[in-house]
């Protein structure tokens, strides 16, 4: 594989994009608004005006876009990667989307001939940024394996999870386990704060142990000093619940502490913290 | 300091009673049940019939028993140690308790010019065992600083939290925050299980990065692997639930993480679940 395509250039995208570039490999770039990719393009990226353009002309594709509806475009819109990427071409949809469209892709793109993988991250946009994402990847393991090196510029933690869909519903574990701790961040804090406690010193004391987490280490300090800028924005966390839930209800899975955390979740983008950062989920508790 | 004293020789109690006889401390124990504290006779203990008694002859008592009634009835009963300890003794309940009873304990004992701390810990039988505990202490800071030696026979993380009741206060923060995310680490497995995942696959790929908890290490493999033995009773968990909820309601502090925690494991305790460890949550999942 020499050339590759990359497809949505947000934060997250662009960094990812950049590791491909800086490896050596041709890369052709498209995404909604021009003006994201100007930087890349000055680094020696190529231009392309359509999905299609990007398609014809790409050994891979990697597509890293906003929500569902967005990958069921660039992939079966009439401009999409279905249609126009020629025999043989692996397809990576590294956003965090749908699993059971996660093996519509597949399905449709084996009988072209093309390769899928689902394959989302986590680490956010410092992962990003340093190449140490983790990639949870579903899809045929041959194909893994082929792309293997790509996703290798992009992240440290790079596992095959199993076949079409897998990669999803990985990340979706993973969303599952942080919403529901940080209801319990949030709850110990707020505890904290009402009975008169020295918060940070609770914090130091109570990290080490069984109530330690990567959230209570890393956000619960934000939380405290009021910064709630975003590592990871509120609204996109409420669209992977979403998924996650809905995935579960079809399983008839009940998930009251997923439920919950969507709810509470909701309750905060109505109040205004969309892009808020989701340690801010900690407003409902001290505003209560 | 010479002569201690300790009542309650349960699984907890018993390991921390040795470590302060290693130390060299003259030790004076009673316990309701007799029988738990005969190795320790054999080991230079010394046996007193009634708590009266254990509390003529000691320089400092720590009460490490079951609920807040029995702390209630060790410290307030007509044998109890307000009304028998000597002016200047130390009393340090070790217990899980409430809040509002240490507040009790510190201002009954002031009265007789008696010194009370509560000095909560986490860290189970094996930290009590190895001496490792985290001690959380409420009470005056002199009366902290002159009880550190018996701490530090017992515990690694020993940190003063502030005036009466801050020890139990931050001990209800450790367990508000491990019980919210315990629903998170069931209900990710449980996801995982149900979508055909290789769930210990998923376990390492998310434990390292932002889902990563000390439960998500170490009691969800106990999960998959069917272990439910007691680290920690449920039984005791719904107790410490029942204690932290109460005080949030006494502050019309809304918790919902923590109602759903107490609500799930107390349905758990319904299936006879009582003496399995907390990880036997993941069965509501499993089974549902």
């Amino acid at each position: 594989m020499r050339t590759i395509g990359f497809i949505g250039l947000g934060v997250m995208g662009k960094s990812m994009a950049r590791h491909l570039l800086k490896a050596g490999y041709s890369l052709l770039v498209y995404t909604r608004t021009k003006e994201k990719a100007v930087d890349l393009l000055q680094e020696g990226a190529i231009w392309k005006d359509t999905v299609a353009d990007v398609a014809k002309e790409a050994d891979a594709v990697i597509t890293m876009v906003g929500d569902p509806h967005d990958v069921e475009e660039v992939y079966f819109g009439a401009s999409g990667l279905i249609a126009h990427a020629r025999e043989g071409t692996y397809l990576i949809d590294m956003t965090t989307s749908k699993p059971s469209l996660a093996v519509q892709i597949y399905e449709a793109a084996k009988e072209r001939s093309l390769f899928a993988l689902d394959a989302p991250v986590s680490g956010g946009d410092i992962g990003a940024r340093e190449g140490k994402l983790t990639i949870m990847v579903g899809g045929d393991e041959e194909a893994f394996h082929a792309c293997y090196p790509l996703f290798s510029c992009m992240g440290t933690n790079i596992v095959w999870q199993g076949k079409a869909g897998a990669g999803q519903h990985t990340k979706m574990c993973n969303q599952i386990a942080i919403a529901t701790n940080m209801i319990g961040v949030c709850e110990a804090l707020a505890y904290a704060q009402r009975t008169g406690l020295d918060a940070k010193r609770v914090l130091e004391t109570i990290s080490t142990g069984a109530a330690g987490s990567w959230s209570l280490t890393h956000l619960a300090p934000r939380m405290l000093a009021g910064d709630f800028s975003p590592g990871f924005y509120v609204k996109h966390f409420i669209k992977d619940m979403g998924i996650a839930l809905a995935e579960a209800e079809a399983l008839q899975l009940n998930l009251p502490g997923l439920a919950l955390a969507k709810k509470l979740y909701e309750q905060l983008a109505e109040r205004g913290e969309e892009k808020s950062g989701t340690q801010a989920l900690y407003k409902l508790y001290v505003e209560w």
